[in-house]
Parts: C-alpha cells; structure tokens; sequence
C-alpha cells in the first residue's frame, strides 16, 4: 500500500474531435492514446507530459456523470488520478477511516487499470481516482 | 524552449486551515510548504506526490479571481501549472500562434518562480499556468 503518484489529471472536454487538436496545437505535445471504455460511456485521449498525463475525458452518449458536468458547467478539469500500489488495501483503509467511496470495489479503466472514485463530499468536493 | 512536465494542479478551498489537514489525513502525503503571495491576494499550501505537486490555493480577503470562484461554485480544481523552460519564448510563440494571455510577461509566483496564465478562452475552458 503505497502511494505512486499523480497518474493523470483528468479534463472533461464537450468533443474529441476538436479538443484533442487543440491541445496539441497549444502546447506540441501529441495525443498518445485514444480508448473508449463502453461500462463508463466516455472515451479518452492521453497526452504524457514527461512525469505524468493529461486525460480528455469525452461522454460517448447523453447520460453519464461527463454529460451531466458538462451541461452544468461545460469544459473542466475534472478529476486527479493517483497511481497508487494496493489498491484493495488503500479503499480498505479509507472505508475504515470513514471517507465514502463512489467504487466500494475497484472496476476496470483505462489501459486495464484497476479503479475507484472517491466521494467528493470526503475529499473537500475534489474528485479524486485511485489507480492500480 | 522545453515541456519540462506538470508542476502543479491548483486546487481552491476556501479555508486551509481545514483544507490542509483533511487532504494530509486523506492519503497520508504532509503538507510541505505554506506561502502568503500578497501580490496575488492569496496563500497557497503544497503538497508532494512524487512526480508532481497539488496546490492548495485560498484568498487572503474577499477580492480576486480565487474568492469569485468559490463564491461560484466552491472548493475545484482551479488550474494546471506546466513547468517550462524559456517562459519568454513559450509566451512569444503562444502569442505569435493567436493565443490569448492573461499576462503578457511572467510575474513572480510562488517559490519565486516566474510565472504566467494563459486565458481559458484559448485553451478549451481549461486555465493552464506557465512556470519557470
């Protein structure tokens, strides 16, 4: 159980297709990988920054969490993703430390990675992943 | 000229004193350091995750584009600062590319690092920092 460190910084963006050049226009830095990941409806671009990522996150239909953040306040950094090794142990810990879970187990993401979201109401309304 | 990496992730909490600890108890990562930018009506608090930092940012008084955001929409993620090397040539090119700055030459920032904003309107809604 340890923490890594930050694995991506996720923003939530209304359209890939405009976003991802965007961005990489801004800084030269290339998108790396795009995924869809059907069980959450959204798919993702990464960019590697050198000592981590930015994420887009995109919903690929109407309903989802992305949709509803983006209808309420459009474009946004919406979450932080932190690598951390034992991840069983670390949702363990923070059940028993009383801070609520959106994932009481850990369920596949990007890249096959093993994750979970906290609760924003126990981490100062701040999204934060978890990811193995 | 040179993407060096993510430096920060800003986030604004309207009270440190109670933001501090609840994000040290959250995942056992100290507080490092704490600096009052007067310039700038704000006091920021740092944490260390290894490869890359998370900032707490909270306003010394009711005035400035830190107390407007949370008056909006309460504690976020505010911003995404990326270290660079060569902020004046970054700044030039991003100009000569019809990017919008928030301010025009680097500023002093925290540490005494020279920093500067590049306006949301440019970068998908997304409120980047440059830092040297």
């Amino acid at each position: 159980m340890r923490m890594v460190g930050v694995q991506h910084i996720g923003i939530a963006v209304g359209d890939l297709e405009t976003g991802i050049p965007a961005f990489e226009r801004l800084f030269g830095v290339k998108c790396g990988k795009r995924e869809k990941i059907e069980a959450s409806g959204v798919e993702v671009a990464f960019f590697d920054f050198g000592n981590t990522e930015i994420e887009l996150v995109s919903p690929t239909g109407p309903a989802g969490p992305i949709s509803r953040y983006l209808e309420k306040r459009g474009n946004g950094i919406h979450h932080i993703c932190l690598a951390v090794e034992g991840i069983d142990d670390w949702l363990e810990a923070l059940k028993a430390g009383g801070v609520r879970l959106l994932d009481e187990a850990p369920r596949q993401g990007a890249s096959g990675h093993r994750v979970a979201f906290i609760d924003p109401a126990s981490a100062e309304g701040i999204l934060f992943e978890l990811s193995e």
